[in-house]
């Protein structure tokens, strides 16, 4: 399969290309990055819209790009607090509108939510986004989309950037183990699949 | 107490009133149709910011505004497809941003999110807005908010929008059914609930 990877230079995103290549997939990575062949700013539709003219047939879109902040709802500006809305959010509904017409017959698009192992201070833009996108995604399941298969990762923590924090990775699930769920969404059956990776307990 | 009601000229937001004015309390109406004094557009913050201006003191505020549509995932414009953006999922969190620090001591802001019995062809947005809604409202419980309490009414289908949409009333919950679940929500001591409202298995 052709492969598009969204956010590929990330902690997640190497090891999603790690594993699609190894399983002898041909992957374009993307980000914003990356050279301008495949420089993409998922906020920016228009900008989606381009390097998907510029990449040519695909059979499945992986999204697994953006990053998070915690702000507390009585706090900083609106722009501020409301962080992930272009770039997580309404950025990869948008993208799903725009790569579907484009997904060669039977294709498949994999996003990122994200899950907390408890609630947060902080969080509730973050739990807004995720859920949101969850529910976007199921509902998904009942849409005549030519075949077409939407399905969702949502990690929790990742060891690898729990180590970069200076926490504990233990806590966490290696970018490797979250990779093979992206994996299972591109080359399994699933429709409108939330795949949770993460400690018992998380979501 | 003193109650602010957004979208009060709605079918839940009649209901509401009634209800709240029944149990003594002091509501002040408001939607984009009314008088001056207490017109607002919750998609427009600065309309938001200057209502709470021109009320004053209050001790609760309640939501039911908006209204959806059904968009296809692979139809219309981003524009059409993301309908309920500003004026439902954007505009509640922003009056809550606005409306907290204006709020006296122990005072709480209720939301209106939704709910499809079933997925439904044309939900996948408004699963979005709703579901991020109940999370959002989920995640203030750990927010320290001055003891500030957020809460979410999530209504199925309404017997009389049924009834107006030409469909079987008695498949939906009559709107001061409804309209109770908001003065628990307002007068109870829940915190970062979302009260839903509807037949069974409705979610
Ligand atoms: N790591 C975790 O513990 C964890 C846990 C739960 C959920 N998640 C979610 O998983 C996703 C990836 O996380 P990560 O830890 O791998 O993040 P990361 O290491 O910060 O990598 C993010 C990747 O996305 C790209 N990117 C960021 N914004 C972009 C945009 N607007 N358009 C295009 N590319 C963009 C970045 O490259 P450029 O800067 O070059 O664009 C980078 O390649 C995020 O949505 C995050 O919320 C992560
Ligand atoms: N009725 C149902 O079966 C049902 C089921 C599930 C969920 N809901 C949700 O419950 C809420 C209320 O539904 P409803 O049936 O009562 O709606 P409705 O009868 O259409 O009434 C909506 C009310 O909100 C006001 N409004 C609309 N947009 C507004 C805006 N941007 N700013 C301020 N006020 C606004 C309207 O007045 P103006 O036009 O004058 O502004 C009106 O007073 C909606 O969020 C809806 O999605 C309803």
């Amino acid at each position: 399969m052709r492969i598009l990877v969204i956010g590929a230079g990330g902690t997640i995103g190497r090891a999603v290309v790690a594993e699609l290549t190894g399983a002898g997939h041909e992957v374009v990575r993307a980000s914003r990055s990356a050279p301008p062949e495949t420089r993409v700013d998922i906020a920016d539709p228009d900008s989606v819209a381009a390097l998907l003219d510029r990449v040519g047939e695909l059979d499945a879109v992986v999204c697994c790009a953006a990053s998070g902040a915690l702000v507390r709802l009585d706090e900083g500006e609106d722009a501020e607090y409301l962080t992930g809305l272009d770039g997580k959010l309404l950025g990869q509904v948008r993208l799903v509108r725009r790569a579907l017409p484009r997904l060669r017959d039977g294709g498949s698009i994999t996003l990122t939510s994200g899950a907390f192992a408890e609630p947060t201070p902080g969080g509730s833009f973050a739990a807004l986004v995720n859920a949101g996108l969850e529910a976007f995604v199921a509902a998904t399941a009942v849409e005549p989309l030519r075949g077409a298969r939407i399905n969702a990762v949502s990690p929790g923590w990742v060891s690898e950037t729990l180590e970069a924090l200076g926490m504990d990775p233990s806590a966490g699930t290696p970018a490797r183990e979250v990779a093979r769920a992206y994996l299972t969404a591109v080359t399994g059956g699933d429709r409108g699949r939330v795949l949770r990776v993460g400690p018992d307990g998380t979501r």
